[in-house]
């Protein structure tokens, strides 16, 4: 029996959601800009699935623009607004513990001659408001904070932080990247007072390749693709319908109450049986999100214990997919020494998973902190 | 019954493309960056993919990296290869008759300094070498030639072209879009002396939102998008695996010639049956791609009769899709009339058209010259 506990790096399709990327790709097959009937019928799908994803995001449809998943949409979200804010200010303000998408972008910026702050969590793995406002000044047009982190799951005092931020610089945008969180935890770009949100299709079982990005009215952004008509010229390029529709269809199966109750259960159990383990810490801070699960397993390298896990077909990650194997700067970030950061598993949840795979991964992680650490 | 003619605008997706995408989603559905075994599975079908499109760019599987289509490829040279070479010329030349992706990509790049020469076809619908070669000088660095016209199939001289421009400037780098040629007739960027050429999976029965762009060894590109180690940082981003995974279905279903005698035959057919018909005049060049015919019917306006055409289940275009109905600046160029530009219908065929798909568009449309011309 097999045990994916990789939910943050992604999920599986749902079967609805897959359901209907099929039939879009075979059936209802036309290009949304095609001005005959079938792409009007494109079209109608393009447009239930946009409202779909609005309404999670207690948003307009028309605040709502599809991208190939959430690093562009973050990439998106960071050239676009330090493009159209140039001539008011360079400074951006953002955390040490961001997704790649944003680290990367935010180093380009620097390059091309903006001022970037990177804002380390505390000690509790949380980046702190007054930290935050501690960088913001008269040069600062951005901020960027994002709401639940990947590797430890913890939640960032969104709101809070953006309520300052705007107290102390009213023009300010504030974009958080939202795609831990969203399908979770609420989504409200309104209460959280950012003016863009970023969100991922394929971490809320629906397929690889799509996103979105919430764009508070009036907020303006230069584009980073350059073509045709769709998604309001702020991003180009025939739609990826099949995954747009999927994701709408998922969109709508969200039960986030439901889910959160459930995983929140498991992960407590999870936390319980894990520390019961000798050698085992729990790296993500009391307050995180159930869905993502960050501990230290002795002095086993996180790697050698990921493919001793895999061995019994459970599947956990040692940080983010994304950086591959490469040390964390998430937890370094969070003080902890490279021996803890070295041995770090990342296990997160999905509402499919169970008690039998708590179980499994922590009999095996038992099992293999004895056989590994003899070697 | 359905007569589908706008395949240039997009195609339906393969059986096997589509159950190749579903199995994706719902089986084989891990994130290829992670480093477990489920994500080496994952991992697996991207590079069989990439190996795939590869075989039928002639090209190393190294010099092909995964987009989410056309635009985002054609947006990359542009951009990637004006920042990457900005300091030995800034100097672009195309065609005034590229797709929408180029235009905009050319324009954005002009007001920020690049200087872009648009050189447009003659009255055979062709860019000529020569005209291209006259906007070539010290300070140009990229000259990007589209190999089949979107809108008129005319295939422009892309081989003689970038062999005199190289002639002329060893080093400057050409980009050919071969998306509306790709799949259809040879795209071989050795043969064509084209550094990076941009493909796109939906125009191949392949579902949408997916693309590649051929990088020749040693061709450099700066970036569009930042984050991850995915595509070699060039395209960073969780890969759309089950897109990507049926693109590379849909290229070992390519049977180029065969399908290309096929759609030619058909093509050559049309014509005739088309040209009987009383103010029917064509408007694609005498050598174009048989899968793009375009013509003129009569004083009836396209989209009057696109409409009128779809009340009878046949699905034209009028123009590109992406300009979603605005006047073709391509025939326009052409040194056709607006008169002659604004009655331009656009047919399209896949290798799944047929004759009786031809006949009902004949019929109908000399149906529709006598009912409409009347009203």
């Amino acid at each position: 029996m097999e045990h994916y506990l990789d939910n943050s790096a992604t999920t599986v399709a749902s079967l609805a959601a897959a359901k209907k990327a099929f039939e879009m790709m075979t059936e209802n097959y036309a290009n949304p800009s095609s001005l005959h009937y079938r792409g009007m019928l494109a079209e109608q799908e393009l447009e239930k699935a946009r409202k779909a994803v609005a309404k999670q995001l207690f948003a307009q449809t028309d605040e709502i623009i599809f991208t190939s998943g959430g690093t562009e949409a973050n990439n998106l979200a960071l050239f676009g607004t330090a493009y159209a804010k140039k001539r008011r200010g360079t400074k951006i303000v953002t955390t040490s513990v961001e997704h790649s998408s944003i680290m990367e972008s935010c180093k380009r910026l620097e390059q091309e001659g903006f001022e970037i702050a990177y804002v380390s969590p505390r000690q509790d793995g949380v980046v702190h408001t007054e930290d935050i406002l501690a960088e913001v000044n008269d040069n600062t047009v951005l901020v960027s904070v994002m709401y639940v982190n990947n590797e430890t799951g913890a939640i960032m005092p969104v709101a809070e932080i953006f309520d300052a931020v705007k107290g102390k610089k009213s023009d300010i945008i504030c974009h958080t990247d939202a795609v831990q969180a969203f399908g979770k935890i609420a989504v409200n770009p309104k209460k959280l007072g950012a003016d863009l949100v970023s969100v991922s299709a394929h971490k809320v079982h629906s397929p690889k390749g799509c996103g979105a990005i919430y764009i508070k009215k009036g907020a303006r952004l230069v584009p980073r693709t350059y073509g045709g008509e769709q998604e309001k010229k702020i991003r180009p390029g025939t739609e990826p319908l099949p995954l747009i529709a999927a994701f709408g269809v998922a969109c709508n199966e969200f039960a986030i109450e439901k889910n959160y109750e459930k995983v929140a259960e498991l992960c407590e159990y999870a936390k319980n049986q894990l520390t019961k383990i000798d050698g085992v810490v729990i790296n993500s801070p009391q307050n995180a999100l159930p869905y993502v699960l960050n501990f230290s397993a002795g002095k086993v390298r996180s790697e050698t214990m990921l493919h001793f896990l895999e061995e019994y077909e459970i599947y956990v990650s040692s940080g983010s997919a994304c950086a591959k194997g490469a040390p964390s700067y998430v937890l370094s970030s969070m003080g902890y020494g490279s021996y803890r950061a070295d041995s770090a598993l990342r296990v997160s949840f999905s509402k499919l998973n169970t008690k039998e795979d708590v179980d499994a991964l922590c009999t095996t992680l038992a099992q293999g902190l004895k056989v590994l650490v003899h070697r």
